[in-house]
Order: structure tokens, then C-alpha cells, then sequence
């Protein structure tokens, strides 16, 4: 099950990045498969099923790649951060039209409490990778000690998200959310004897 | 036409609402006006030509609205605009039905030109009007020299539609973003000797 689970989680990807998510079928992911459309019916009863099992496999992928982030001082650490949710290790024509699914997919959250559950789940694990970097800067005194953790990592968090909706609705380019949340880090974030990275503003 | 046209687009509204953008139908928005669907059709072609002018009409109340803030120094003035985004006027519980649906309209713009240009517009004019404020206040010596307007004012448009997102995507408070971003302004924007909000992190 496990190699056919992968093909299927490959293949609604894919079907995703070429269909978009509203009018997706199952039929749709099927021919992306060596499966028939029963086939897959037979591993996942429904579209939301399948659905609900692909979040979870970006899930695994993305704690897998965000978690841990590496760098000397917390700041380069929020900044790797930072570039792997920006970048992720996909195919730069994929990646606009992936965004763009899961942009369709956060406006069912409101109607859909499998689809909201698991948004959460990714929300609040970077949110927590955040903080635990912000925290540990403030013990080594890389990160100023009046920063609220919970606020500047929510901050992130949200200007992370608006930053792809933007790219979604407006093609802003991700190279500017990058300069603003690095002038963000250095500029409020970061002791004045820390700062490593270049501001923005210069 | 005036008349009618505003009552088209009211009903457009309360349709978007009830319905959500992707399902959305002519006789949808024909059902919530006195008039028949083929009478709609008279007014407006199509359907995609219906939203693009409910995009204008939006587009009035929106630069009418967030046009001028109102507040004696730039950081007030920042702080207000952000109440407007943040509050529009408009029922309660409509107003995440209508954020989701504008949410599955910005998944649209990709596929969408018409619809990608209004959004543009949007996001040019709020951009716009926080970049002068912060010229405004550099020029005035609330807001600090250092800050580059440019991005200051696209941080601040980007979080504001993360903190949108965020409120249909996982439900999170708009008081979060609010916090967030007056502490955004009053720490790393106004000079020393301006401070007039409360900063979140205290």
C-alpha cells in the first residue's frame, strides 16, 4: 500500500498543479496514475478522503524539511526558515500553480472541518518553529528581550502567508517578501550587536 | 441603469455570501433582485463580466473608504488605515463569507486577467496610500529616516492579507493582526519621541 499510497499522493499533486482544486476528480487523478478510476476508489472512498490524506502527506514533508532549521544565531535560523517556506523543492513552473490550489483550498476551510484541521496543523507547527527560535535567541541574547515570541512569530507566520496569496493574486514577486521580512528580522527582531543580515533599507 | 446597477451589485454581494464564488450562478444573483435572470443578462453578459464591475464597484467603496485616513501623526494615520482593512462595514457574520469568497476569487487571478488587474488595483492604491503616510511622516520626523517606504508599505499590505487569509483559512482573530501590526509601526517605524500606540509585546 505504502508504494501505491506515494503514486497516488504524486499523482493528486500533479493533477492539482494542472487542474486546479475546484473541479478536480477523482478521474483526474486517476489518469495520472497506472490506476483505474475504481482503483483508486478502492483506496480512498472519496475526493475528500484523498484530500485529507495528501494534506497530510505535505504535512509530513513539510515538518520534515522546516523542522530544525540550521544557522549560527536564531535570526540566520528564522531566515533559513523563512527561504524553505518561500522556496520550497518544487519545479519553479509548478510551484505558482500549486500555491494557486492550495490558495482554492484555504477558501473551503470555512466549510470543510478536515481541510480547517489540518491548515491548523501546519499554522501551528511553523508558528511553534518560529517561537522556539525566537525564544532560544532571547536566552542567548541574539533576539532584543522585549520581543514577544508569540506575536513576532505570528507576524511572521501571517506575513509569510499574505506574501503567497500576493504572488497568487497579484504575481508579487517572492524576492520582495524575502527583503521585507530579512529588514523586519535585522531591523526589530535582532540585537543591535547581532545583526547579521543586510537591511532592506540601506 | 444607476439604480438597477446598484441593486445588482447589493445582490451580488449577498449572493457571493451565500454561495461562495466558485458555485456562483447568474440566477443566484438574479434571485436575490427583483429581476429575472434574463433581464441580469440584459445588464451584463456574462458572468465574469458581472464580477469584473462588482469589482469596480468595490474598487469606489474601497478608495473612498481607506482614501485620507484620518489621525494627527503618520503612525495614526498608518494605524487607521489598518482599522479600515481590518473592519470593513459590514455585517459581522457576513464578513468571513465574504473574505472566503473573495479568497477563492484571488485563487482565480492566475486564470483570470480581468480579475488579476482589478486586484492589482486594489493592492496599488492601499500601497499607495500607506507609502505617503510613511513619506508624510519621514518628512515629519514621526516616522524614522531609516525606513524605506516602499517596503515598509508592502509589508504592511502583505500582512494585512496574510491576516485575512489566516482569519478564512484557520480562523485566526483579526485582534491578532491588529496587535501585530500597531506593535509593527510602533516598534520599528515611528521615531522614539512619537510613540503613541501600545506596543504588543509589554
Amino acid at each position: 500500500m505504502s508504494e501505491t499510497r506515494d503514486e497516488i499522493m504524486s499523482a493528486t499533486y500533479r493533477a492539482l498543479c494542472a487542474h486546479g482544486y475546484a473541479d478536480l476528480t477523482m478521474q483526474d487523478i486517476a489518469d495520472e496514475t497506472e490506476l483505474s478510476k475504481a482503483a483508486l476508489h478502492y483506496h480512498f472512498d472519496s475526493k475528500q478522503e484523498l484530500l485529507e490524506s495528501f494534506l497530510d502527506f505535505l504535512y509530513d514533508g513539510f515538518t520534515e524539511r522546516v523542522g530544525g532549521p540550521e544557522g549560527e544565531t536564531a535570526p540566520e535560523r528564522l531566515s533559513a526558515l523563512i527561504e524553505m517556506v518561500l522556496s520550497p523543492p518544487v519545479e519553479d513552473d509548478e510551484r505558482v500553480a500549486f500555491k494557486t490550489a492550495m490558495l482554492e483550498l484555504k477558501a473551503q476551510a470555512p466549510y470543510d472541518e478536515g481541510i480547517r484541521e489540518r491548515l491548523r496543523r501546519f499554522d501551528e507547527f511553523l508558528h511553534g518553529q518560529m517561537r522556539a527560535v525566537i525564544d532560544d535567541g532571547i536566552g542567548a541574547g541574539t533576539i532584543r528581550a522585549d520581543v514577544d515570541p508569540d506575536d513576532a512569530a505570528r507576524f511572521l507566520v501571517t506575513a509569510l502567508d499574505g506574501a503567497g496569496t500576493k504572488q497568487v493574486a497579484v504575481g508579487q514577486d517572492p524576492d520582495c517578501a524575502r527583503r521585507m521580512l530579512t529588514a523586519y528580522i535585522d531591523g526589530t527582531l535582532t540585537t543591535a550587536d547581532t545583526r547579521v543580515a543586510e537591511v532592506g533599507s540601506e
